[in-house]
């Protein structure tokens, strides 16, 4: 059974490869590229795969979940530009598919000694697109 | 080919396991349990999964698949209290885990023999949480 | 210029009036009578007028007002059954207009000295019905 | 990892088998075969699926998804009469499962050589009703 | 107090005044004027204005409601043609607007002995478009 | 007759008043003072009062009205850090408020000589925050 909880944040980002000239990030992002950025709200949709616990019919504690979120995406990326101040988005490009990446290297450990483990990160920059994440072996 | 339909229903619930002390279904629920209860506007997404077929160009007859969500699920629960007025929620905590197998286990016989199975049963408890169930098989 | 911020409750109530028969309640409310209760999602928008302060460019603080909403709002109704934990709905039909009615008379006091006037509480039982309340005067 | 892109049209279709008669197409589709037709904003979730080029961090350039989707989905279909206007419809029913597949079949040429595939196309018709087509092979 | 609910269909139209040739129809509409049509899933916000009663604590009979706006909406024009079934809009143009004051036109006498006065009708042609017709006083 | 048309764009802004310390800020606008700056996905929602022409059936031209509000509003806001690059936000602190008012002041020309003239510009910071500007006259 899958359990998914949403949580939002507002941030700013620009695409840009450092090692590449504006004239080639802006061929490659066109204005995710423009030097100052720009901003979304965030949505993430964080899944997990497990059993629900047949004493308390809950595959995972919601109010844990709420705390690892809120910990290790909300609170540092909250309010914040992404590429300046969320490492490591000083040094990888903070595409949609890299910020989906990095939430689940945040958070799997968490849910590494169960008892339910990380299955899906989605990120939705706005309404028409999403990324999904299933990790490595995916 | 998977195909979707969503249904809405209203209803109260409390979670709290009968066999545990207030204090420790406050400790493992929170305010979801608060003896009165509470309520939702549950949303249900019911997937079933087939072959269109080759003179309708439908999976399923939607005009069925309709009658069966009324009977089996809005008709039964709309405008309910879970814990008190849908079995087997007065012995098993109604939490959105339960909910969804519990429907699963309504609903699936209709789709026993064919044309499509079922695939997939999502409830959302509100926007923000939700949980998939795909059958024990999965 | 008019400001508005949205917070959200569960909440069970049930739709009878007490100086009325079983039967004359079901012909008035429908299932909205049902003896149990059932619950809704409630979505509650608050509107403020006012015009920006020419320093901060704000109409109202914002994070004042999400703490008078919280306050008078999510924390006494958030996860109750209104009819029996939150007064005067033991002895008023929670309706969604006497809810908007009660929100208007609970915040409205936070707002009488300055810098804004409360303007409009809107309540949403559900996308598909909501009801506007403007004070007494409009 | 998964990228997704929505994009919306509005159309007219009619669901009616030309082998069968009015009366049996009618029993089929229900209101659905009203033979004037009847419309929706259809919306279209294209799903690739592909690993982060390492350089731009991104599985698929995002300014060409959307043309292929201009192109193949939106410039053929928007303010069209499916039926009339949009081969195969003059001769395959349009329900939304044969128009996930045709929408399949006109982008996944375009994704064949790389550097992601195709891998769902997701057709709303309403918000209460959607199909998901993974290709033949799924 | 103002009180709202929402109702949708789906219909055809075209926008073309039979007075102008296809050209002068072509720059005024775009491509709202292609000759087969095309269609949308209408969303209705019918906003009714009066009095919560004491006793009932309702502004309107909702079950009462609902059955005006099926009758005079929803059965007459869902899954139609607008242009070529439902009337007037065989000699007017189905622009939005026009479709507003026709639904205030069908409604309206079902208000005029009170309790409550209809207020507006909102139709949304889609998510980014929508008109409020308030009535000729207005 | 009201017509409202709604355009997103996604922008950059920091909420701090250049006359105060950054502990002022602080305190004034919390997080949104962030130094580097946070963004969103704003949403705006122009609205449109005038009567229906006889000939079209319509307020104002739709592809006017669309091509004013890029123009004005989503090519010089879109993909930008407001306080930086969208005069007068590099002098006015860009609160939601101040927002609504510019796009005002922006777009009114447009509509001085008729057919319609600006009734309302609705901002959505995001869906839980937006403002309403009528105007001064309002």
């Amino acid at each position: 059974m899958l359990i998914t909880r949403r949580v939002e944040f507002s941030a700013s980002h620009r695409c840009a490869n450092g090692g590449l000239s504006d004239q080639e990030n802006r061929a490659l992002y066109g204005e995710e590229a423009n030097p100052r950025g720009h901003g979304h709200n965030y949505m993430v949709e964080v899944t997990l795969d497990g059993a629900p616990d047949p004493v308390t019919g809950m595959v995972y504690d919601l109010k844990l979940l709420k705390q690892v979120l809120n910990q290790e995406v909300v609170e540092p990326m909250d309010h914040r530009f992404l590429n300046h101040e969320v490492p490591p988005f000083d040094r990888v490009v903070p595409t949609t598919e890299n910020l989906a990446a990095e939430i689940w290297r945040r958070i799997e450990p968490h849910f590494a000694s169960g008892p339910a483990r990380l299955h899906q990160v989605r990120v939705y920059e706005n309404e028409d697109l999403f990324v999904d994440y299933l990790g490595d072996a995916a």
